[in-house]
């Protein structure tokens, strides 16, 4: 890689580790890890949907009782509040990501053309 | 998004279009759209690529008849000189969009473990 190239890539992540939106999640997550209950929470809500997730990729249709499971777990963590303060933070950073990967990815876009475009090539 | 997370990313974008690796892609791809022939050999390739990874992402087996159609115009895309320089140089910029994005979500990787460092911990 460039050198130029290698080291706007480190700058930007810098940036993103000073960052508020990180420094939250970061602040978030700790809170989170330090306490016993909520961390087995989260981890329990986690490979739930983990297992859902894998059903879907495998074209499975879960359980009626796996889905209950999975809405009760749901109930839970956004009933603590700290574990539903880091998901809400998690689900801001998802957008910062995704809006820092479009300014990124624009040169290639140029180039290939978004996906919404592709699309209205096809039709047109 | 914060104003230096945004201005960073759009520091990295610029020293992404403006690196050797992107413009060498933007040429090759600017010497294929000129050429009518080999933009429709390049076209056609891809829309069978594509209609291949349809069917596996639906589980579909590829007929004998669509992988001897897929490896023939492979064979044909690689024997054209601006057609495999380019796709040469796609898997460059690949590797390099690649590292680039490793050492962007290096900070998030500190908070959640990269996908190896997962692997391990649930054999550990
Ligand atoms: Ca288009
Ligand atoms: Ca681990």
């Amino acid at each position: 890689m460039a050198t130029n190239l290698h080291d706007k890539a480190y700058e930007l992540a810098r940036a993103l580790r000073e960052s508020d939106e990180f420094q939250t999640l970061k602040a978030l997550h700790e809170e989170v890890e330090e306490d016993d209950v909520a961390s087995r929470m989260l981890t329990n809500f986690r490979n739930i949907q983990l297992e859902l997730q894998d059903k879907q990729m495998q074209g499975e249709q879960p359980s009626e009782e796996e889905i209950t499971q999975a809405q009760k777990q749901y109930e839970m963590v956004q009933q603590h509040e700290v574990i539903s303060k880091l998901m809400e933070q998690e689900q801001k950073m998802s957008t910062v990501i995704g809006d820092m990967n479009k300014i990124i990815t624009e040169p290639l876009e140029s180039l290939y053309g978004s996906p919404e475009d592709q699309g209205q090539g096809e039709q047109g």
